[in-house]
């Protein structure tokens, strides 16, 4: 690719958008998958409007350029890991929101973090929802990208859910506006939902319309210790049955001690698994959801039962189970997982990870948003040690394995990007991958949207 | 088309699947948009299982037949109006369901009607939420190709929301399987949700798993009458500003009136509109809702304003809510609306459709999902008065019209069939009608779906 085709882009953009010092686009290279074959960007572009992005994409296609679309660049699942000879879009500077308390929805720009559309929702007495574990760090464009999930997604559901409507720019640098501020809208197919959930390989984002609730309640908060995990996996499947939580979350022995050694809040070392659960309904019946986890968590033989309505004290336990992923990152590198499966089977899939910790000789953490049966093994390895890292390797294959044979995914909010792709077929088969195909390839028929990812 | 050629098709189904009888075939020509210009299909077939639908569309692909699916043919907007030479797909016949309780979810065929579906959750103690007002007639299957609404989904979404997995089958006749007993799965693109709401456009649905929620709290109901609809819809919007109610529904004076008639259940026959609220929070939060939207409807100048606990009285009101389409039916032939708007241009958009009743010199009496800005103006005309008959359809165009011009839509929940094409374009623009040809071109390259439905 010669300059002259890159400067016929820069040309076409205000100054400074198109970004070529290597310092500079050394950090656009890898999302946090840290894929070591990440490629090297011709350069990256900053849009700030979606008719940059019209322009960068009416390029790209022109001149065959692939265009490796990024928001935060938080993604576990390297779906924004640049690709030689390719522009990064990074959508860091389009940072706009209006929130409409009457219709209660806002219309924001891809580059916000998830965490500022937060705040800007409670600055109406709103909320928005989905609240990944990186929220704070994590952009809205990529949750929509991906179809992010949370904590709170158990009972409030996931990303796709609070998309009412998108801007999104083709492959072609057509701009096009799908759904929009109603809140039910049959007319033409449900390209909005189409879009959620597609990693950048069927347009980029530039707009979206989100569907905002009033504020949530405060929580009750109960917490509890167990001596196995399937005593534990048990107890969440009977609270599932029984009530709507709105958070309903595990963390194993492994994530238990190194929050501890963090944080030292006196969480017990001895314990197998712990389970966090909390309600926000109204009132009295927030208390009576409280008592009867706390009850179905005594019946499934919990050490310890700890219940609390103090929103401080709540929090803490959230931000414990947030710090899960950073603090086992303190036992060394880390191949994150994010699978999946039908409720019931959920104590299978950890025992099962616990087996092929084992008998690869590996450190495997599970920590999980286990209410939807979706589970965060974070496998750690030595990069200086080249055959432990293989053994990782062959664990983190092993661990989607095992999820597909029960009947589970490979990906419950994270996405497939590159580091999952080898798997996709096996989980949904030769003629659902087929039908990806289809779309792809009636939606970017030069295939210069993100390729090599998701599908 | 000739006989030898449907002779080949008969041969391969089981004995009486395939209709050709004139007399049976009649009730399959229409759906309840009562299209005149409906065609004579060569042939209704009911298959009961997937491998029967493959049958059909292998047969329909190599003979470039149009299929018209169809499931209880309740529909609105003429989605499964018969053409000439077609088959129409009927799912009548497919009605196995399976409940999980352990899941919460259920496997089902999409012949089952939506009560079934309803009855079958609730076997389990769960509930299966979407409640189109003709639940008990109209099928799951229609359900999902529609995206169908209903009363509750301004609290809990609509058909899509709880649609976890599907069983397709594409035109060329390939089964296909998106989704599943996932809570969260997000490995590759989101297809499940595009054939949602694909009016029979993409393939035919042969099983669907269907996310269930525990068993609804009681509800508080709170019925209101006001003087004039701009007080009405202003209150509806200060409630839907407040909390979240699980029902937000308007009648006009018209639908009150026919209401009346036929129930005599003591409505204010001088008011100019009704609202009917209602809160599932548990306990004392409903309680309190219920409070509060009584308090806001006193405060928009209700003239009376009646509040209940009591189940039978609440499912009184809902159940005259429900009626009011075969209620003004009986003023003459109809022709159903489901216009939708952004929540502040419910007011605009009630009144603007009296300016064009009284301009049209017709009767269009407007009930309101209103909590979701989706209305149901009814417009009423005389078969027999043909000036009368073109002033309705001219109404009909003029309302969809004036929704657009308030920034909504043209279908909220019914779907677009062949009824609303016209007014498609108008609403979605040029280009996000080329985004939907290219699906639809990329999935069904022969057009032998539903062809001339929808988009």
């Amino acid at each position: 690719m010669g300059a002259e085709v890159l400067a016929s882009l820069i040309a076409e953009l205000p100054d400074g958008m198109v970004v070529t010092d290597p310092a500079v686009t050394e950090g656009y290279r890898q999302d946090r998958a840290f894929d070591p074959s990440a490629g090297k960007p011709l350069a990256v572009v900053r849009p700030r409007r979606t008719e940059d992005v019209q322009t960068v994409l009416r390029w790209a296609s022109a001149n065959r350029v692939p265009v490796i679309t990024r928001g935060a660049g938080t993604g576990l699942s390297g779906g924004s890991t640049a690709l030689d000879d390719s522009i990064v879009l990074s959508t860091e500077k389009m940072r706009d929101i209006v929130v409409d308390p009457l219709t209660r929805t806002a219309v924001c720009q891809p580059g916000l973090l998830n965490a500022e559309v937060k705040k800007a929702a409670a600055d109406y007495g709103l909320w928005y929802p989905p609240d990944p574990s990186s929220y704070e760090i994590c952009s809205i464009g990529g949750n929509i990208a991906t179809n992010a999930g949370g904590l709170c997604c158990v009972k409030y559901g996931v990303t796709t859910d609070y998309v009412l409507g998108l801007q999104v720019v083709l492959a072609d640098g057509t701009a096009v506006r799908l759904g929009g501020p109603r809140l039910k809208d049959v007319a033409g197919l449900s390209l909005t939902k189409l879009f959620v959930g597609s990693e950048g390989t069927l347009g980029v984002i530039t707009e979206v319309t989100l569907r905002l609730l009033p504020a949530q309640h405060a929580s009750s908060t109960v917490v509890a210790t167990f001596a196995s995990v399937q005593a534990a996996t048990d107890a969440v499947l009977a609270v599932a049955g029984r009530i709507r939580p709105a958070m309903l979350e595990f963390m194993d022995s492994v994530a238990i001690n190194a929050v501890e050694d963090s944080f030292r809040m006196g969480l017990d070392r001895e314990a197998a698994a712990m389970v966090l659960g909390g309600s926000d309904e109204r009132g009295r019946a927030g208390t009576e959801d409280a008592e009867l986890m706390a009850a179905v968590f005594a019946e499934h033989g919990a050490k310890e039962v700890f219940s609390t309505d103090d929103p401080q004290e709540s929090e803490a336990f959230v931000a414990a189970r947030r710090f899960c992923i950073p603090a086992v990152e303190g036992k060394g590198s880390l191949l994150l997982e994010d699978v999946g499966v039908p409720l019931p089977a959920l104590g299978r899939l950890v025992t099962g990870i616990a087996h092929i910790a084992a008998e690869r000789e590996l450190t495997i953490s599970v920590i999980a948003h286990a209410g939807d049966g979706n589970t965060h093994p974070l496998i750690v390895y030595d990069p200086a040690d080249a055959a432990m890292m293989q053994r990782a390797h062959q664990a983190f294959g092993e661990i989607m394995e095992l999820a597909i044979g029960l009947g589970g995914t490979i990906t419950g909010e994270h996405g497939v990007g590159r580091l999952k792709r080898p798997w996709l077929a096996d989980q949904i088969g030769p003629d659902a991958m087929a039908l990806n195909q289809r779309i792809k390839q009636a939606l970017d028929p030069l295939g210069i949207l993100n390729p090599g990812a998701a599908i």
